[in-house]
């Protein structure tokens, strides 16, 4: 696997996996350049199961960030480090209550919603696997809606883009793929709309990866 | 669902939820008093899913901590809440890259092992729940075991109790539940067997909680 020969962080990504989505939407919105290496995640029975990404990490899963002498996984701790070394702009708020609302629902989405629809899961289910992504979904956006009514301005939590606003989006992006009525959810609805108008959600959107395949670009 | 008279933490609670436990444990060492309100999972067909409990956490999901006037789900954004909070003894490294594998380790357990075996997916698996379970487990451990071999001194990240060993021992225990080898796995069998020696991983065992069944405690 590549190292960055311009001393840029490295981001190991598959255009359309929601968790590398969320990493590509921080490093835009904190105005980090990057080089970023393709994982496919379906090609030669999945490249993040290779004993050369295996090294990157051992977790066997995108994305993964090289930067400052480590390698991290996990989307929302990658998110944290970055909110960490380059606070600005900040992906938490100030208040201690708030930072802690943005946690719990980016947990709800990054814990309780997208680890039971993603890609290896629905290869294991088979042929349920759109009812079964729907179930989960379904089931987690129910939840969802409730505590945006609480927590939401603009934005998931407030009037300023956080974490949380960075797992929604692509979050909704798998809901609208495997074709989750959205109408229940107004207000996950609204704020999907208002972020998609933002350019970091745009830049680092799957259509618009290296690895995007040329019929699905935008 | 009970308030607390007494005006200290209220958390909604199940035994045997190892999401219950990696916030009961993360009470014990920074010494917070609480009271307990037993969320039964399997009784009345899940009292989590009531439309009393709802009002609690619209998440239907234990642990919910009712504290300083708000009511906080999804246990990592509960510990880290009560880290900015109560900071000491503290729960993440002060080295921003120790933190950063905390969380990294914390959230491959919480998000990449638990989800896909905990109760409510093993109900919807059915009959191959224990294969499933096992499954799941046994994979993210060997990621696991590969991860602390880089990272672990005493405990999952150099010598300090931090937010990933609250995360490993409720893992490894739901792990011996499934009847998953644990013989691949050194690193993990070692570091929970030193984590079981310290009071607060005691004292928070599903053993010894309020709604242990008689017949389960120790």
């Amino acid at each position: 696997m590549a190292s960055s020969p311009s001393g840029k962080p490295v981001l190991y990504s598959y255009f359309r996996s929601s968790c590398s989505w969320r990493v590509r939407i921080a490093l835009a919105l904190k105005g980090i350049t990057y080089d970023q290496v393709p994982v496919n995640l379906l090609k030669d029975g999945g490249q993040q199961l290779t004993a050369e990404f295996q090294v990157v990490n051992p977790m066997q899963q995108v994305p993964a960030l090289k930067i400052d002498g480590i390698t991290l996984s996990q989307s929302l701790a990658i998110i944290e480090y970055l909110e960490e070394t380059r606070p600005n702009p900040r992906l938490l708020p100030q208040d201690q209550k708030k930072r802690a609302q943005v946690r719990m629902i980016s947990d709800h989405i990054v814990s309780g919603i997208q680890p039971l629809q993603n890609l290896a899961i629905l290869q294991r289910v088979g042929e349920k696997k759109l009812e079964w992504a729907q179930h989960y979904i379904t089931n987690g956006f129910q939840a969802l809606e409730q505590i945006l009514k609480h927590t939401a301005g603009r934005y998931c939590v407030g009037d300023e883009v956080s974490m949380a606003d960075l797992c929604l989006v692509p979050q909704v992006y798998n809901a609208e793929r495997y074709k989750v009525d959205l109408a229940p959810y107004p207000t996950i609805t609204r704020i999907n709309k208002a972020l998609l108008e933002l350019e970091a959600f745009q830049v680092s959107h799957p259509t618009k990866q290296p690895d995007t395949p040329a019929e699905l670009r935008a």
